[in-house]
């Protein structure tokens, strides 16, 4: 017991300055990671990236142990987009009931535990998760069909540290509330003092819910939300990318045995396409915190019977650029074209309309027609897809058939339209997976009477060019969109002032977050954790931002007692 | 212009020592008040009391003239519990509609309001109000029943204290958000800089539903934050206990006009008993915060219906006193009796239910019997009915005659079971009113079969002494009681530590706040804003905390927008 007591002290120790730092970072809003984002051999040494492969592909065709409560059977339905072949996992079924009795079970030992330690277990358990990301960097590949960089660092490090950001979060909420107090006061002439405790006391198991194509982007945040505050967690993966989330699992479980608390205070709750199990974790009475990212279908479906939980999610919305002018076309139309490419539109973050004046917009160059300005988009597109290298390292893979029948609806719709299609979208070779699913973006021209077209959400590499009767009617129209369907980024190009200061209010009361002008090396899509808030919370992309205050000072609360301090213990 | 700027920029002055006074209270939880909650003329001088007096009187048989929009008729069926006359006030009564668009019109000019404004505004109003207090004690007493030292400093200083508490926890959670920051990070190679800009976004109008015998209590902290936070609010005063909350509105009215804000921002809903309006206003898409006072009937539906809107409820309990052994019998039968005495328990802290093991327990002065106990509780009970100012003081008056039917069935149901009825409950003779509706408290003898009786919230003085197998059973089933059906404040007195030390934490984990062993001049129902927590949100009693971070992070949003910063503004 010594022994555990010690190494707990030293763990919370060793992490004291990365928590510290994390809360400058979140409070200062400047760029700050303890990690590396990049794969590069020069940080990371010769032997951790082939040991990385080596460690995924030792996971095929094989069962994924984890010795789970409640196992009633296996199962596992992953396909590849990079080869279109099985992976061949199964993975531990439990009933809904066992597993949540198992939480409940680890819950009082955690809930005790100081939250200090709490906060540097799940930094341990980000530390070991960077440690596999070699390892991590090719089953989302192999399972959300992301490019192989952005694996390693948009669902490692740059997800990691949006858990962490949530950790500093739940810091700043848990150390607000003091464990003693002393409290002197008279009363009709008698002094009285009291001694009170304040004890934090956890809601209840939180579930958190991912999505297939990004599962450990929201998945961070909200698992060490609620772990750091005290809730057991029951992660439910998506059934066509559960390894990415059984990997995450098994560390965390690791940990938590190791410093001697109660593995399933982290479970993993695998199902089907054909019997999903969601709804039976959601709602059992024991779970109290639904943390959800997916479709805005079930999304939407949580958001309007949920009640007496909490309830977090993220679904999606339409991502919209205007371009009221520029100062260089073909950066702007760079940037706008890269952000389309990066993961094939699969991200929250990828614009989805682009809406340009039809009388065209002002650039250094000169006045650019609206079909130029088109033009230049579909140049910059077509620039990447021409390069299979490039298209590999930003476009990846498509996750599903699925994408593909939106992608192809689209076309279908906009040639019943009569709609000019700007650039078909074809699939491209990529050079180390000859059979990957893969697709261009679809670019199509549209007029402001096919809205109920674009203003749907499309998973998938579609963009539409929006002739917009001018910057303001774009702007209205975006922030209106925005608003009414939901979005998680809109972006603006303007070298008005005017315009601008016009706007950005509109944007943020939309609940809107907004990039203004930016052309370059940054993907203008990245969100940066610490410095960039995600999601608003006052649209139908979602409920809630990851992360801020809001996120986690509700998944604790404070219970009192007070006595007479002359008697105290 | 210049001026209202000008006298903006003193306001923020002004109340600054006070809102760092106040953070600096709730974040050590020691005793601390800007304000003085004795009515005494030795601190306001001789003219207040009598000047609030006539205030009050000058309101009576005449309309409440408050100009609010869509006025569609006057209303007002409030009647003394001290004198069982019609106080003749009307009040006016809007329409839903306009009253939301009246708010929503003055929303954007709040929300861009600097923060530190709104907070200072809140502070101007709490202290005109706290000036106003004399004749506010007035107004309580006539409409609630409340004494008049209790109504002075309850319902003032103490509840106005809530109110800034809850201010203090707005201006963490705002300053806690940056407005502006800069970002640089190398991408790809390129140095990349760019300015970010957080913008502060309220959630939408918001609603608070008070309850009427302690309205202003928990109205203060809802009211102040949602408008801190950038929110307009709508306060629904109970029909039956209209005139404290127009005297608030009319105040808090009086402040923004003069500070050249809408008035709107803050407007009264008034309704009659036979017609209830609160369900339009909840329905509204407009209104997304509600904060609710009341009913656990009313309360519970808002629980069980309310989606996509934030919800915090405070509604009642079965609040419980464990006697496992005591020091002194008398003093700790005194502090029961008083806090059972106190408002006639029409308070959510007041005790309903006393667990005395059937064995006795032990005192300093030798082992006390059941019934030993149960006579002191009633002897001390005695004590203060028999004594006419002292009962005045402390019990007040009956707010109204449902209280009365929830004695006499209590009553009834105990001869039914053949209960023993330590102690009938009789109206007093009230000093000053000799009209006044009184009743000292109901005291019946009860075994654990009894449970569903005593289980059950009675509001009205109606007490049960339940002998328990021991002091075990009584703590397990006081914790299953606070879990089940919801306490906001349990006590317990045992001079046993290893019994307390045995039950605090399941007491902490059923979320109820627990006094232990307090006897003397402090009630033990006194809750203290910036030191006491007031209802966990833990169980049946309320879904959240009047006040924490997590009672005021959710009611603002953040939006985000960035540019690269060579360019920016």
């Amino acid at each position: 017991m010594q022994a555990i007591s010690d190494n707990r002290a030293a763990l919370i120790e060793k992490h004291r300055p990365v928590i510290a730092q994390a809360i400058e970072a979140v409070e200062t809003r400047v760029s700050w990671s303890p990690y590396k984002d990049s794969p590069s051999t020069r940080i990371h040494g010769t032997e951790k990236p082939p040991a990385g492969k080596a460690a995924f592909e030792a996971r095929l065709n094989r069962r994924f142990e984890l010795d789970l409560p409640g196992i009633t059977g296996w199962v596992g339905e992953e396909t590849s987009p990079y080869n279109l072949e099985p992976l061949g996992i199964s993975y531990p079924v439990s009933d809904p009931d066992v597993l949540v009795e198992a939480a409940r079970a680890g819950m009082p030992e955690w809930a005790k535990a100081n939250p200090e330690l709490r906060i540097a277990l799940c930094l341990e358990m980000a530390e070991r998760l960077y440690d596999r990301n070699f390892e991590m960097a090719h089953a989302i590949m192999h399972v959300a069909g992301q490019s192989y960089t952005q694996a390693f660092s948009g669902s490692g490090p740059n997800a990691l540290d949006r858990g962490i950001e949530a950790l500093a979060y739940a810091a700043i909420a848990m150390r607000n509330v003091v464990p003693t107090a002393t409290y002197h006061r008279k009363f009709a002439g008698d002094d009285v003092a009291l001694e009170k405790f304040y004890t934090l006391v956890p809601r209840g198991v939180g579930l958190v819910i991912c999505c297939a194509s990004f599962p450990t982007w929201n998945a961070y945040p909200a698992m060490f939300a609620s772990l750091s505050t005290g809730n057991p967690v029951i992660v439910k993966p998506h059934p066509i990318a559960v390894l990415p989330m059984a990997i995450v699992v098994e560390t965390c479980r690791t940990v938590l045995s190791e410093f001697g608390f109660d593995p399933n205070l982290i479970t993993l709750a695998v199902d089907t396409l054909a019997e999903p199990v969601a709804g039976k974790y959601v709602e059992h009475p024991a779970v109290q915190i639904i943390d959800f990212t997916g479709s805005p279908r079930y999304g939407g479906h949580l958001e309007r019977t949920v009640t007496g939980k909490l309830l977090y999610t993220e679904t999606a919305g339409v991502n919209s650029v205007v371009m009221e002018s520029v100062d260089d076309l073909a950066e702007a139309a760079r940037a706008v074209a890269r952000a389309t490419c990066l993961f094939s539109a699969q991200m929250c973050t990828s614009p989805q309309v682009v809406y340009v004046p039809k009388g065209g917009i002002a650039t250094s160059g000169g006045t650019a027609g609206f079909d130029d300005v088109a033009q230049a988009i579909v140049d910059e597109i077509d620039a990447i897809a021409a390069n299979p290298k490039m298209a590999a390292g930003i476009m990846g893979a498509i996750q599903g058939d699925v994408s593909l029948d939106v992608v192809a609806a689209a076309s279908a719709e906009a040639e019943r339209e009569g709609m000019t299609i700007l650039r078909p979208s074809q699939p491209y070779e990529h050079p180390d997976f000859p059979n990957a699913r893969t697709r261009t973006p679809l670019v199509l021209a549209a007029t402001p009477e096919h809205v109920e077209m674009y203003a749907e959400e499309r998973f998938g590499p579609v963009l539409f060019v929006v002739a917009a009767e001018d910057g303001d009617t774009a702007a209205a129209e975006a922030t209106e969109l925005a608003r009414t369907r939901g979005t998680i980024s809109c972006y603006l190009y303007s070298t008005d002032e005017d315009f601008v200061d016009r706007w950005v209010e509109v944007y943020a009361q939309a609940g809107a977050n907004l990039t203004i002008n930016l052309t370059g090396a940054m993907w203008i899509n990245f969100a940066a954790a610490y410095s960039d808030y995600h999601v608003t919370g006052l649209n139908p992309a979602g409920n809630a931002c990851l992360t801020d205050l809001s996120f986690v000072a509700s998944r604790f609360r404070i219970a009192q007692r007070r006595r007479p301090i002359h008697e105290a213990a």
